[in-house]
């Protein structure tokens, strides 16, 4: 088997951590594995890089920054290529030049093009494990770019997507992907398997296991992913794209999310065209809704609300007032006091009385619901984020019994 | 005019003396010049990595050292391309493998076979301050590799040879070229000129302002090289083919070098090819022979004395005592307390009394000479090491009057 391992700057933080990860690196190679790892920087090498930088320069340009960042990644490289030589294993460190890890100019936040596998597939064949720096790749004025926020995840997954690799294994400081927070939710358990797409809804929800951007690209190019420890050596929890016990599982996960703010457009005239002035509105400045709700307002107007992330907040509510004549509205209350809770699961659109369940445990709970938001494998509600844990905890106990 | 400035791993060492250095180059910039910047690793780093890598393993593969190693001149062109923008200057930094700098495989200590000057050339174009990467280039394999003592040095000459440069400034914590070493004698005069091949016996012999490496270079592609201080903004000493004040100024310097060891084979045969046999076995270990005495002994026999680096003194005994048999000779002689004081000056040969001159300077201070060796450019006295500072002293002032 060709085999992807990607451990982050936690994992091997220093000389000791740096030497577990060699021994699990080892265990897969003795197994008679293809192995390629990718590492993040060691981690306080970005943190420390950052100071030296703002000491000098504190708005550096992101060209040079790169430069100066991508550095973290290498001495990671070499370090680990040293500890498995000390372990006699062939080994051969190298860095996103060296891979033609192609990316736009975009520094600090690069969008991967292409990589030139040649390089890596020649180490493989001579037996060597393949230490490969994450994070970074080069544009074509062949200038260092860095991938930015979950580029080392993504470099991962791309590398396991050019090679064709049988496995890509994301080694994180938890033994997976849970049901819910476990804690939080003392009952809850972690999940054997996952589909691209409940791992999608699940992460953008902030269950930070894997960053959007690599599960997206491990769906899109069909990665098996695997999530696992670090620490614990055991089986993580699978991402594919069918999952055996989908029909027996009705849902995967449940999340909550608190970066969430609800607006409501009060007295807004019941004309066609008036709801879509004030999405149009909030488009125009790139600013994502998510739960929308209209209801009969007073005097045959309605009142629509709707949810934005809460750093969106005031800049939605300044967009909606500038446009208030062309809307027509009477005024907006904002409450951020709110929190949204999902849970996740591709088994539901084929299962009736889902939603119902979730609905129940929070009657039961007698935690009130203010919107609901269903898509083929998820149902939020927005609720007082001071019942959050609460919720999470009821509707666990209700699907998992525990 | 086209001016590479190499800046050493001191003159680097923090923000403050990134922030003089790149006021060193902003000068030169303004004054309308096309600036090429080589710089090595800030102070410290390059120690701080070796302790990384000690703590994993004491004994890493040189490919990997260089991987690791090789962050250090990355992080320095950065930071100082931070501190040119911050100016408001337009500036880049390049990394060995983005100029194409081209070596063989010997990591650790490689060869530069060439560059390609097109990057930096179109840099320049732009009017950019290009800032690179010193003692750095990659293999065929496009693996990185460092060139090893005075890399950085040789990388500003290399890249001043490639671009047909006007000059090519070596900054350093001196304010260039001594007729001795200024803080051993007082009266030790600054030169302002003065030759490749007098720079070369200078370096050769422990005045290491500049690594013969680099001096080599220059002198082969007709490299205008200059010697200045970092600290004292005022003009060094130039070193090139034809120096002016040849004619006057007899002598260019003075040096003395303590590792040194004098060997004496005593009681060998006087017939032909025994000294051979003594320089052939020596050779075939690689070890250099400098000042050659061969003196009567007893008996018909001749005593053969040398002298060679004390590093090599060890093995070069060894290597005559397997061969006692073949050469014939009685016993070896070692010392150590000795050293080798020298006269430099490329006007030497054509100007009488330059040796007589020295050996009397030491005779009026009472210091016996053991051995001489005289070349072109330099007499070499051997002297007992205690009184070598006091040689320098006595000879600087019979050539300076100081």
């Amino acid at each position: 088997m060709l085999i992807v391992q990607k451990f982050g700057g936690s994992s091997v933080a220093d000389a000791e951590k740096v030497r577990r990860v060699a021994g699990i690196i080892a265990e897969s190679y003795d197994a008679g594995h293809d192995m390629v790892v990718v590492l993040s920087a060691q981690g306080d090498t970005t943190d420390d890089l950052l100071d030296k930088a703002a000491e000098i320069n504190p708005r550096p340009s992101k060209r040079e920054l790169d430069m100066l960042l991508s550095t973290g990644e290498q001495i990671s490289i070499a370090l680990m290529a040293m500890c498995l030589e000390k372990m006699h294993y062939p080994v051969v460190s190298l860095t996103g030049w060296q891979i033609g890890m192609r990316t736009n100019s975009q520094y600090g936040n690069a969008r991967i093009y292409s990589i030139s596998t040649e390089r890596i597939r020649a180490e493989l064949d001579k037996r060597r494990i393949v230490i490969i720096a994450g994070f970074q790749g080069v544009n074509k004025m062949e200038d260092v770019t860095t991938l930015g926020r979950g580029g080392s995840d993504t470099t991962a997954v791309a590398i396991a997507a050019a090679l064709h690799a049988d496995r890509c294994q994301i080694f994180t400081d938890v033994e997976g992907v849970y049901t819910a927070d476990p804690r939080k939710v003392p009952g809850a358990r972690k999940l054997d398997e996952i589909t691209y797409d409940e791992m999608l809804e699940l992460a953008s929800m902030g269950a930070q296991v894997l960053h959007n951007r690599s599960v997206e690209m491990a769906k899109r190019y069909g990665v098996n992913l695997e999530v696992l420890s670090s620490y614990v050596r055991k089986p993580g929890t699978k991402v594919k794209e069918v999952v055996k016990q989908m029909e027996e599982m009705k849902i995967s996960g449940i999340a909550k999310d608190h970066n969430v703010a609800r607006l409501a457009v009060v007295g807004v005239p019941d004309e066609p065209g008036r709801a879509f002035r004030i999405f149009r509105a909030l488009a125009n400045k790139k600013i994502n809704v998510d739960i929308i709700l209209q209801s009969y307002g007073k005097n045959n107007t309605n009142d629509v609300s709707f949810t934005v992330a809460e750093d969106d907040m005031e800049e939605a509510k300044e967009t909606l007032l500038e446009a208030q004549e062309a809307i027509g509205f009477d005024h907006i209350d904002v409450t951020t006091d709110v929190c949204k809770v999902s849970i996740v699961g591709a088994g539901m659109v084929r299962s009736s009385g889902i939603a119902a369940t979730m609905f129940e445990a929070l009657s039961d709970a007698k935690i009130n619901i203010q919107m609901i938001s269903t898509s083929e494998i998820k149902v939020s509600v927005l609720i007082k984020d001071v019942y959050a844990d609460l919720a999470v905890k009821a509707i666990h106990q209700k699907f998992f019994g525990a």
